[in-house]
């Protein structure tokens, strides 16, 4: 995913932060009420994930990949600025010109962008005043919800709607890119207050059975929210297939580094080879080996032992798919995953958690699947591709999602960084195969 | 393709150059006639290739991803030494060991290999040594045919008539390989006497639809040739669509140049915009305008005007992408192309044309797609990536295709650079999305 | 002159900001109250700098080459407390042996360095922290200073006064490195409250004449403070020569890019003419034209246009010396230079003046040469290399300056933000031929 | 030296091929005898050069600082058909224009050149037409020696001789841009019957001292040849020097090697230790170490064991530096290696040896430098820079020099692949201080 780009399944929220509920009507069905309710909860998430950090945290910007968290909390007040108080506000005057060309990352239809990698020289405006730019147009938006037109209203829900769901792929973004941002200061900063590991040992790793079927995939087009990129549902002929009652465990992959995983060859794809090589990669992102050869990661939570029944994160498709095939397994694709996920139990954590880091799945194994929700994104063996019949909306809008699908592996189900409301089933999210920064780990599937 | 990699279809060849017959046959059905036959007839095509070039010709790399003409010569024959004459021949001496390791393309499981993009620093051993090499290696390889016992037949025939599938791939890279090179000569070397160009109108556009089914894809197992990621032979849900009647012409691409296609970031995928600013693309590869806005291009026919009537080659999958959306249309997935392929017609030129420069698709079109095979390879929307139940074959001869299954698009139905015999409806041909030295063009599909 | 490096002449300062009065002092003539004075006033400058930047503004790194204002406050610290405290103080307790990574710039004799593209991402420790570092080293140096034995009195002058020439180095780039951080903001920050320009005429240029000698160069070794590559004072055959009045100016540099300077290749190194091509460089940094032909500049004081009879700043060497071809004349070397500035006259602005930004060398010349000192550093012809009998003083201090002896060019005369008291005659500063973000301009030589 | 660029001092030639003898004479002195024997011997003598290489070796091009050998043999046949056919001979008609532009070096004032990089692409024309090239721009050289009229005799003498000069300084080119191109070939190809290592011990080192004094550098201007940049003869303060009796051997670099010479970073400049570990040196060029610990060395006589008696070669001015450092000496200045040079003895080998690789310096050391000349280039301490009143010639030749001063550093004395009489006390070589390809070794000098 470019930027941003998530989504997420309908599981009833519990936790403090409710997922924004209207996701579940269709937009005729949404009230002012739950609108704004939703539209509350969301820009707050937002700013209690910034609230812990000082204006210099906020501000650096470790690769052009990641963006400072004051971009982000700039970056998707623009949204509601552009696409909501600009064609629906006429009492709305713009902010600043400037801020349009800064805070845009990559919507061409709504003029150019300032070039990425330089985020995080963008010192003014300043933490305080990207705090206010968020107040003055949560204000107005909330004005415009409760006074809105009744016949614009369909639409103005629509792009509200869009907008949370948008700014919740930023707060995902925030939590990994500052994690990737803290990982180069050698004082290891904690952010949370991660708790010590339980220690729990992991599940038994269990293959559970599918039969061949022609399954129906993707959203279902009833008017609850779901991305682009999930449409049009359609129809794929699936084989038979198994897949792993729970994802690979950290002390799993190092088996796999311990058994030369790294130095073998057959394993890897060519490119993954290369890029192994290139990089010097020998062990999951934010790893480090000390002396006595015991591994330690950097987390949210400072640096730390690794756990070996703590779920794998921060690897590579490339990882992820010579891991595959040193276990004797393989990915699963896109539409085994869907299947899988609608019998999913035992999920999180989630971002409402406030852990930001994955745990272990632990008791005994049922006849489904676990922790498909939540924890870590799973890399899956498909490119990141349109449906069958998938246009992309008109407009700027219709930039989210269609032209990144190149050069992308789809990852599904939702980490310890998304919000619990936000990630559903058919929900696909995109990565370069070399990307490591998000939770990304492994679930294995094997043929029948 | 990396390196090699390419398959074909099995129309009879009616030219000079027999297409390997034995791939029409189960491997026990093939005689040992019939391999020394086509043995030599390959063998000898790739001769033909290199005849009218001096040692320097032979020689020059331009760039890592492309060969010398005397490395393709000396590869193939290493091919044939190191898994024909080392397993099967108790007599054969290897030739000399650090030849293994220069002639290496990319296998591990049989030694190191020299570093690719220095292949062209290989001055020695020089043409004439390679041309040895050949021979000394035709020789034994056409007495193991003769002579080889009984029990081990299959398994040689097997490997034989892989070796020469293998050396048809190089054939067409000794052809794209050497225009590469070429066009960096100001001189405009010509290597063939290609006729000018005829002028005839290409045939009009028209669109071929196919119903919704659930389609077999993939290559029958029945003992005829095929490579291995042609298999399994699977289902898949194939959605109503339509076909071009013919690729798309240099005069179409014009005018999607002259309608700002290059300048319009709405046509384009976000990474192939990237690549299209960084690399300051602006035309397909080896077309350049003159100061009167004629276009030109440089072909192994020397330099002449683009005829906007012949078949358009040399663009990148991104721009083939583009000209789609400019277009109204999309790129057919391989399913559907490989449904559209069972009734094509008029197909051609091939290698064996000696023109090794695409042709105008003319006369009135029918009701089945013309030119799909031959003529220009044609991108398609699929990533290249393993069919359902895929397994690569054990051993070093295992790496022939799956590791390259990542970051590559499927092209469809071979080139004028293609022998005859080499393609088939199944044959999967595989480039990264930026590469254009191959003749690869487009086809357009669009919903029904 | 890598990450600081530079030296000063003894003029009287007259402004707010005494300079280190001992500096025109034998180090055994240094009274405690006088040390104790210059090191409160350099410290203090150095916080006055930082005064009125955010959080944020200190934490920016543009390039590698330029450092966050946090870290020059923290690395100059970091300089007293490593040289001085450790070493003099016994009940120095270091502060956090991983601030002693991050603030080493370049001293392999005291530890590892952290990777210094990487600065702007510590976040960690904040500006307060960094605050306060500054506060506790300055109090335990001032103790120190104040009570330490008489018979460590001489090592401890020298080496705290070592440390105010460097800190005052780091001033300088606290300004420049700012100017750069600040240029990639579209906001245009304004950090100083620059004048508008005055637009009186800039004096007439007029060549001064020297008679060949054998020049005596570099500084008296009299214990007046110089840095080490001032020595030794050296005899040099100086062949007769003249040199301009003043500097080049804004608009003698415009008259240049108008007749074609930078598409003439004739008037270019050979390598500066391949760095103007890759950079695509056609006028000075910070320089841009607006669509009706007009030039602006960013400036410490936001954006504004330029103003022609304003001391050109901000060019390279290659860019000095192509102007200095096409102008006529050639760059002054090292000796001539120094002769020169023996009669300067109408010295300044320097950081004192609170101004970071050139001013007009205005008024009628006399037979001296105007504006030596202050204003725009002069690129002169002399490569950066030892004096004859030049020997590095052993230790970590040795470090400062003989290593960057290869590939960079001699800069004469101190900026518009050298502190007053920095600069004198001999005075070395260095860079590479293609840097520009300092206030580096040019002055013209001739033979005579 | 940017691709070509030397000169030489004057010893008598004794062996086969004789310097050019008009050298030594002013320009009116010189008979159309004594020029066109020189013309025919050097350019003799460069297709001596390439008599055992086949058309691909004479093509390779192992990276942008080296070119083909035939690339040479056509380039300095361009410099003679471009600066002395087309202005001095009317009936000369050009053989192709874009011969002009694929063989133009770097000169501006005559056009456009062809990338530098791509020479190596460049299979036509092949080695035959460049053959015929040579010989018929030979025939018409000689005819217009031979009846150019007098009034432009001087002038055509000039220019002749200088194209002879600038063949040399190609010959030692195609000698180590072979040798660069070859040692990527594992087979290690011999070009020369490098006789076996005499095993002579090395003279023991003495130290030979020098006065101060202010002394005459440079060439007398009296119309013998030299290049331009060894002019103005011009005074230079030296002071008290001492100088190594003959350069480093290879068993003093091993010791440097094994006492960390490449590990002690208190040795380096700032930007050769950059260098060193950016690119992994940690032996001179074409050295590797076997299992054993055995240093082998790629030569022009195939690969063989370090020598341990034998000059040095191929190492960086980075590595020069440092090992001077570790030696507790420096390297001499341009003018101290001058002075010294005037004095020198037992010099060689040169081209003329067809030796193409170091010699061994034995004997008992006399009272002056040993083997200044020939052998080994010797890296000064000085940048390569105009002497005091240096002027550029105008027009296209006066590109020869002048444009290259900057960023690089001088070396003097030939090497064994400089013609003898090609050398001399004043001629400057320079290079980038990273370079290595060249036979650049080391001698000391020190404080006296």
């Amino acid at each position: 995913m470019n930027d941003a780009g998530a989504q997420r399944n309908a599981e009833p929220a519990t936790l403090a932060e409710p997922a924004p509920a209207c996701n579940e009507l269709a937009v005729e069905e949404i009230s002012r009420e739950q609108l704004l309710s939703d539209f509350r909860a969301v820009r707050a998430a937002t700013e209690r994930l910034a609230a812990g950090l000082t204006a210099e945290d906020q501000n650096i910007q470790s690769m052009a990949g990641a963006s400072p968290v004051k971009w982000h909390r700039a970056h998707t007040t623009w949204f509601f600025e552009t696409f909501v108080l600009k064609p629906y506000d006429p009492a709305w005057r713009e902010i600043d010109p400037t801020w349009a060309y800064l805070f845009n990352s990559y919507y061409n239809g709504v003029g150019e962008q300032y070039p990425r990698p330089q985020r995080g020289l963008i010192s003014r405006p300043d933490v305080e005043e990207v705090g206010r730019y968020r107040s003055v147009v949560d204000q107005a938006i909330m004005e415009l919800i409760e006074r809105a037109p009744g016949k614009r209203w369909i639409e103005l829900a629509a792009i509200v709607r869009l907008g949370l769901n948008h700014e919740q792929q930023h707060q995902e973004l925030i939590a990994t890119d500052l994690k990737h941002g803290f990982s180069f200061n050698p004082l290891h900063p904690a952010w949370t207050d991660l708790p010590p590991a339980a220690r729990q040992p992991a599940a038994e790793l269990r293959w559970i059975g599918y039969e061949e079927r022609i399954a129906e995939i993707g959203a279902v087009d009833d008017g609850r929210y779901c991305f682009d990129n999930e449409l049009p549902r359609h129809r794929e002929v699936v084989e038979a297939f198994e897949i792993a009652s729970r994802p690979v465990t950290c002390g799993e992959f190092i088996a796999f580094i311990e058994d030369g995983g790294y130095r073998n060859v057959d394993l890897w794809l060519s490119d993954g080879w290369a890029w192994m090589q290139e990089t010097g990669t020998r062990a999951p992102l934010y790893w480090q080996q000390g002396d006595d050869g015991r591994w330690w990661q950097y987390t949210l939570g400072g640096l730390r032992p690794v756990d070996e029944q703590e779920t794998l994160a921060h690897v590579s498709f490339y990882e992820a798919f010579a891991y595959a095939q040193w276990a004797g397994g393989r990915l699963p694709t896109e539409a085994e995953w869907e299947i899988a996920a609608e019998s999913a139990n035992g999920n999180g954590p989630f971002a409402e958690d406030e852990r930001f880091h994955p745990a272990a799945v632990t008791g005994t194994p049922t006849g489904s699947p676990a922790a498909m929700f939540g924890n870590v994104w799973e890399w899956t063996a498909s490119s990141y591709a349109p449906y069958p019949g998938f246009e992309a909306p008109p407009g700027a809008v219709g930039e989210y999602n269609g032209k990144f699908m190149a050069n992308q592996m789809v990852l599904r189900g939702g980490s310890c960084a998304t919000p619990r409301g936000h990630i559903r089933a058919t929900y696909r999210n995109f990565f370069y195969p070399p990307d490591r920064w998000q939770f990304s780990g492994i679930r294995l599937a094997r043929r029948a």
